[in-house]
């Protein structure tokens, strides 16, 4: 498969949800769709799905649509969903027992092999079969098993000295949940950032919007 | 204060990142910033900043700089953060129940009033002094309280229906966990929508870009 050099941020933003847009296709047992088809079932237009799709090579055949199993094994390959990327997760209360939880980690390219936090009331307990390890193990932990991400759902306060900390043990990525920039500090990092509370304040902005738009 | 009839989905965006920074700001007790300085703390470029905050009537003075307080003061009522949005949350799992916890609501807008479950040994429980109500009370509970915001933590399966529960119920803003797109059934209503998964998919191919760039 050929692909172009620069992809932008914002097409693959966009890959995720081809990838479950067609995985809910499949489910249907819908085996092949038009780019006008999907078009319309993701409210975006068939000239976007085009030029997106085109970025890595371009999937479809003119007049007889895609393979929707095919194209969405690409998109995964692509995304590198067929990884097994080495995470660990950093401080397990709510937030953090609910991600070991919830969220598929296999089926988006990355295997939880560690989750670590400093309450000794946390510390030795099993969550989802992964023992909960004290954080001063963290070192000698990424020295033997050399991890490539981390999750941090440490208190803001924690993330800076964190992610320091992580970063000189070889840990090159962060699913961050915190309020720490980490790249203002490691502008090398790849960094993806939840904030959960940012996201909050910008659905107010929205409900104002709609309730009171005269008051301003 | 003067606000410029449409303001962009990409500057909402970023205000509440200025709130935060500037309440840092305040932690730290520095009461006076350039949009010069501000920049560089967040990696943006004065110009930027300017072109933000002029969006709502600017507030800077030529040579003086931003007002800390001021500004963050203005920028939480441009948000609508002095608000108190009556919103319930369905789906008190995991991660329903990390939101609950963790989510500091009244600093955003809004105002947890109730949590819905169909779970017969979650509803009754107490969480963080709200107890958990059975789902089937949905509809009665809104028809007295008029709750403004729903956050939805139900599986995706579950996604649709209740929103045509919650919507019917008067309902019109969403937060929404789910993989279910809300927007195209019922377009008129707001929602923000967090895909974690999504979100992990992408860090996946950044990732897979610093680790092994050369194998596409």
């Amino acid at each position: 498969m050929s692909r172009n050099q620069y992809v932008s941020g914002a097409v693959i933003r966009r890959l995720p949800r081809y990838y479950r847009f067609l995985g809910e296709l499949l489910d249907k047992n819908i085996t092949r769709i038009s780019s006008k088809e999907l078009a319309e079932l993701m409210s975006l237009t068939a000239s976007q799905i085009r030029q997106d799709l085109n970025c890595f090579g371009g999937f479809g055949q003119q007049g007889y649509g895609y393979n929707v199993s095919l194209l969405r094994e690409e998109i995964g390959k692509i995304l590198g969903l067929d990884r097994k990327f080495k995470t660990i997760l950093v401080g397990v209360g709510n937030l953090g027992r609910a991600f070991s939880a919830n969220i598929d980690f296999a089926g988006s390219g990355f295997e939880l092999c560690a989750m670590f936090d400093n309450n000794p009331d946390v510390v030795g307990t099993v969550i989802n079969g992964v023992t909960v390890k004290d954080a001063a193990e963290i070192e000698s932990f990424c020295g033997e098993n050399n991890p490539d991400v981390a999750i941090l759902c440490v208190p803001s306060e924690a993330a800076q000295q964190l992610a320091d900390r992580l970063i000189t043990c070889g840990i090159t990525s962060f699913w961050n949940f915190t309020h720490y920039d980490i790249k203002l500090d490691h502008p090398e990092a790849v960094v993806e950032s939840v904030h959960l509370t940012d996201s909050l304040m910008a659905l107010c902005y929205q409900v104002k919007d709609i309730k009171s738009p005269a008051k301003e």
